[in-house]
């Protein structure tokens, strides 16, 4: 039985076109891009036509692209990397933010030898974040780094990330965006942000694990996570990961050429999803707010988030409980929580996320056996509450 | 033309059994570890199935193995994280230890708002770390931490890190060896070593880049480099890059099963290229000390090390200069400063670095190219100080 994967935002598999591009960079041009033999210079031009092909992606020069391993290093570089380059004050996150970006700051904020002081934003119970707080909350605690994803993970809702840049910028503060889920799904261009740092990674967007980049304006003060040898100006030191590297550029361009289209075609397959789900008594949280074309993260009262995900895998189905989205230990949806989501209903959360390859009559045998699903988990009475 | 590749200290190629072992990572077995379906589960017992490897390679348990993304992140998560868990007291690290230990512990004594005081042990004219210095300047400044590498990359020469960790240990420090350039060389045993920490890396033995490790003593007082969704025990968070772990465990069972036959091979080469560099009239640095089998770091006075390995490039031999050894951004050797190399002569430095593939009639090729080179060079009165 092969698996229908409905677990996208989670990670995605490497389109074939990507891994093409990466196999010769294993075994042929394998040299190491800081070598200055030809093995050397053909793996830094390599390195390089990515950098530009991930750098046209959201609309900024090659120099702004500081390569890292992962969304989650990237996050921790902004926000470990500015600090480290200011004098401690205020720093201000959505109360939705990935974790790799709520922990770095707490981290921050809990250092006695520091003065960090963190502030979250509240997030209203579409999901998106309350605009009227941004404004009050920041001129009060005059932030000088702030930090709000582009699009949450778990409800794919999308953020008003332009508008609290301005506020941001109004402060004097330093404003970054987590774009890594909202990439390849919806356009994503920096300058429209108006962001100084943004956060993207390849393995959401049919590249390879072990890319991602943190996008920056030239005149961020920011120092690095990793010191060493001085690659990425200094900023990531480390040898290249260079197939991931390859692989990352090559997904940018993919991501960029078929961006409407995806959207169009996982919205459809979502459109269909939620129209069956709601017909069965499913919540879908930040069901007013514009989100991701391919997120639906739902709840059927009752039925036990983790159960039907082991349920649904039984019978073929890839998805994800709420609890867990973005740990690797699931706990309970910060998410949903600051949503004010009863946490009888969090418990319930389940995300379907779409890809390229899905299908509607996928859909159709999903809600099938969903509802095969919710049928024996009543007649067996382990229903939560009942 | 293909390249001869003398170069396999700055990387190597991924082996063919070991890219078999990671294809199917890409785009069948491509779930996220910590995914609770049965995609996920697949990945997750990949990574710990290469954790058993890599722990079986160097005597440890699998729980004591801790994934980087590189060389450099553990080093870096070493001196980093160690010290965010301790009071500020002092350091030690060798002199000649790579700028991914150098760079950080630097920073460390710098910040202001810490006091951490960096020492830094000696070697000598063999490029032996001075084993009398190591008794006084421990005794004297009482380190909380030291680190001192297993084997240099520049010279190869092997240091004697167990007896430097008994001493640090009777001090109470906490001990870490970088064996990133020793691993898969000679044999590498975590408890005979004495350690707390050591440090591999994937890409140096046949492995992908994007893979490495700390291996931790489960006493070893540490704290995260990157912060959040909780991986690696919640030692390293992001989401875990489980094709090229998958090709780390490989390289490492395949490192341990061929490490004296590849020793024995490689120390052939270097003993032919040697006689024939000598009859040259050429220094080899580290010559009397133990050194890996497979390194070779040489100087033809008067000829200018990157001149050379710029000619030896064009005529098909890829080698490595001295200044551009362990940084992206060449400058002078600190590993032959610190042995009191001339400056004169140390800018003369290339170093050759055999592996697997390598033929003794590739160094025969190799020493008539040089003597070419030479030749030419001399003609042109290109010769330094000349
Ligand atoms: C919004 C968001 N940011 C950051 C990350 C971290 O990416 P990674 O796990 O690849 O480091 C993720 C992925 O889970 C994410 O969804
Ligand atoms: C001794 C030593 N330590 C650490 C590293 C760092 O490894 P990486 O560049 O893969 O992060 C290297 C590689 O150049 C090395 O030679």
């Amino acid at each position: 039985m092969t698996q229908v994967y409905f677990d996208h935002n989670a990670t995605t598999a490497v389109d074939d076109a990507v891994l093409e591009a990466m196999l010769p960079y294993f075994r042929e041009s394998y040299g190491n891009a800081s070598s200055g033999h030809s093995l050397g210079l053909a793996a830094r031009r390599a390195v390089n036509l990515a950098r530009e092909q991930v750098a046209q992606a959201v609309g900024v020069k090659p120099a702004q692209v500081i390569f890292t391993s992962g969304g989650s290093e990237a996050n921790n570089l902004f926000i470990r990397g500015v600090a480290e380059s200011l004098k401690p004050a205020a720093v201000v996150i959505s109360a939705i933010e990935h974790p790799c970006i709520r922990r770095p700051a707490e981290e921050l904020a809990r250092k006695r030898s520091e003065q960090w002081q963190l502030h979250q934003l509240a997030v209203d119970a579409s999901g998106e974040i309350n605009m009227a707080e941004v404004a009050t909350l920041l001129a009060g605690v005059k932030p000088v780094m702030v930090s709000a994803m582009l699009a949450n993970n778990e409800t794919g809702v999308i953020q008003a990330v332009a508008p609290i840049a301005d506020v941001a910028r109004a402060h004097g503060a330093w404003m970054h965006t987590d774009a890594v889920q909202a990439f390849g799904k919806i356009p994503v261009d920096f300058r429209e942000l108006g962001v100084h740092a943004m956060t993207l990674s390849a393995h959401k967007i049919y590249g390879p694990k072990g890319a991602a980049a943190l996008i920056i304006d030239p005149r961020l003060p920011i120092k690095p996570l990793i010191y060493g040898g001085g690659q990425e100006e200094g900023l990531r030191s480390g040898t290249e990961n260079v197939p991931a590297i390859v692989g990352f550029g090559a997904a940018c361009e993919l991501a960029v050429s078929r961006v409407e289209a995806l959207a169009a075609h996982t919205g459809a397959l979502r459109e269909h999803l939620e129209q069956g789900l709601l017909a069965m008594g499913a919540t879908v949280f930040g069901q007013g707010a514009a989100r991701l074309p391919n997120t639906c993260y739902f709840a059927l009262p009752g039925i036990e988030g983790d159960t039907l995900v082991v349920r649904l895998d039984k019978a073929g189905f890839a998805v994800a409980s709420g609890a867990a989205c973005s740990s690797a230990t699931p706990g309970k949806s910060h998410v949903l929580e600051a949503m004010h989501v009863t946490p009888v209903l969090a418990r319930c959360a389940v995300r379907v996320s779409f890809g390229a390859g899905n299908t509607i009559a996928e859909v159709d045998a999903f809600l099938a056996t969903v509802q095969r699903v919710v049928d024996q988990l009543k007649s067996m009475s382990v229903v939560l509450g009942a």
